[in-house]
């Protein structure tokens, strides 16, 4: 129960993190660094691809890996954990830089749509 | 006035999407299609990576591009919008399928991280 | 007899395109469509990574894909020569625009490399 | 003139691989090394990715590039003619496990056409 209520807390310290708070966060930690400077959209958009190639290295050579990654090393959750958070931190900051993720409307509908229906690669494809 | 109030609403409604919440909906929306079959890790992560593609596509012809994207078509930037949104949506959900997303420790510690510190990327290699 | 003879007679012709070649064909194309102003390094790179995306789309939603594809449709191993084909073919004009692919001696030393090493990745991440 | 000569050898050397010679030497590469387990489809696209990757981060942080690189210091063009190269070889890897690559209908069409016509995305999407 206790360790229930511990999970819970840490939980929300960690989930409550909405795209608006990291988008903020990460450009106040680029001013302060005096890194706007390389924050151009194409700049972010490949550093992008890079991270998601280093995502796609951790996963080359293994065949098919299973839900929940069950044989995996710890060392490995965690090396993943990292890759796909820098994918996710480039791909904010991409959003930001091309100002199109706060308040417009096409981001709205776009915001909307995308609880409602599936990117439209999962409606063709299959 | 009236749209100044209106505009606060609709963006604390897009804003206030957290990583959790994003992922929840992603689930359920696999769930009710029966989709979940098509989702492991690596076909979610192709299917990013095709996302990616797509993303790139739209910057490919264009030489630098400005920051808020100040003489581009407001279709194109919506369909920049949907594609940004396509990658997140791939990304939540291979981080969930890898059941690595939610209250581990390897994620909290990464959470953390990643809003005190920039990727590695960053600090190494400028 | 003779349809093995046409055959052989093909691939003769298909097989001989050299690196150099593809560059050169390449080339001219561009050149004779007026393309050569959209050619910058990174804008055939973003060009390829859309391709490359292209390529992923074929794989995302098929689990492991056995050698040689056994199971596939013929149009779908024609959509994947073809898919193929695009990121080879942007891949050589991003190496010609950067001015490294012909006779410089940091890429005779990696064309002789590349045959009798493995990529550096090989070696390392196994 | 000695220099001119040294350097058409080389040349020639280097640019008379063909996409069939870098096929076979990277197969027997790979058979000598035990290495095949590793070459399905999927690991090699992955594979393949991941150094698309590695190719980005060269052109994360420079905004845009002149044709030829000319102010690039040579062990980034060493660098970089190494990257390229990696790419080529798992998109040859590729090709060549699902088979498609040598002799058949599908190829040989596509190989023709790519000298005759552009990759379909050059055409519509300018």
């Amino acid at each position: 129960m206790e360790e229930t209520e511990e999970i819970s807390v840490a939980e929300e310290k960690v989930v409550d993190i909405s795209l608006k708070d990291l988008a903020e966060k990460l450009e106040e930690f680029a001013r302060a660094r005096d890194w706007e400077k390389y924050h151009s959209p194409r700049n972010l958009l490949l550093a992008m691809v890079g991270e998601v190639g280093e995502l796609s290295e951790i996963f080359q050579w293994r065949g098919e890996v299973d839900k929940g990654l069950p044989d995996w090393e710890e060392s490995d959750k965690e090396h993943l954990a990292e890759e796909l958070s820098d994918v996710l931190l480039y791909l904010i900051s991409c959003r930001d830089i091309c100002g199109i993720d706060l308040g417009e409307a096409a981001t709205k509908k776009n915001c909307e749509e995308l609880v409602k229906y599936p990117p439209k690669s999962l409606a063709e494809r299959r």
